[in-house]
């Protein structure tokens, strides 16, 4: 549910879904969303042409591969993709992760294609 | 120091600083800065007209008091001020905490007084 006079426990939204690869809305502030997402496996090559894009893993590792080289970030540790930068997280195993990225950003950039979440909703 | 290719890892920038007070940049994207905070009793009452401003708890427990409403905000919570409301955070015993808001925004607002700081440094 949309932000109010509370805090939001960060676990607690991630306890409430199991499904990968459908960002959550957890929080907004300014034009910004926080969104909480599960993934495992490769996710698909793509850029955002007009934002920068801030991972910070709660569980697991993720690594994110660039054109020119890759770099692992684990549970604790926030990594920010600059915009127009190439990139494709992967991972052997089930990780979490909050995303700061503005409000309707779209997940596959410009790459489109399966992955694509037209709409995401908040818990 | 700024970022780059490569993860920043939260834990070890808080192993960095020990001054209370005085926000450290750790992390950028797009407009925003994201700090690294140390703090301990109360701050002062005041307000960013411009920008919403969120906290994010890393250790310790942060009370945030409203006009109208105290939360209180634990580790691995986050809470978002809205511009312009007022707010004063509080804490018996020290808390860390991340602030995500606009390169720029002064950890007073429009307070101004001791705790005012006018320049952040990147760690």
């Amino acid at each position: 549910m949309p932000q109010g006079l509370f805090a939001v426990n960060i676990s607690e939204k991630f306890a409430l879904f199991s499904d990968r690869w459908a960002p959550k809305i957890i929080g907004a502030f300014n034009d910004l969303h926080i969104k909480a997402a599960k993934l495992k496996g490769e996710f698909v090559w793509h850029s955002h042409a007009d934002t920068d894009e801030l991972f910070l893993v709660t569980k697991g590792s993720l690594i994110v591969h660039l054109r020119d080289a890759t770099v692992t970030v684990n549970a604790g540790d926030f990594f920010v993709v600059s915009r127009g930068v190439a990139h494709m997280p992967v991972a052997e195993d089930e990780y979490e992760i909050l995303l700061f990225e503005p409000a309707g950003t779209v997940n596959t950039g410009d790459a489109g294609g399966a992955r694509t979440v037209t709409s995401e909703a908040w818990i």
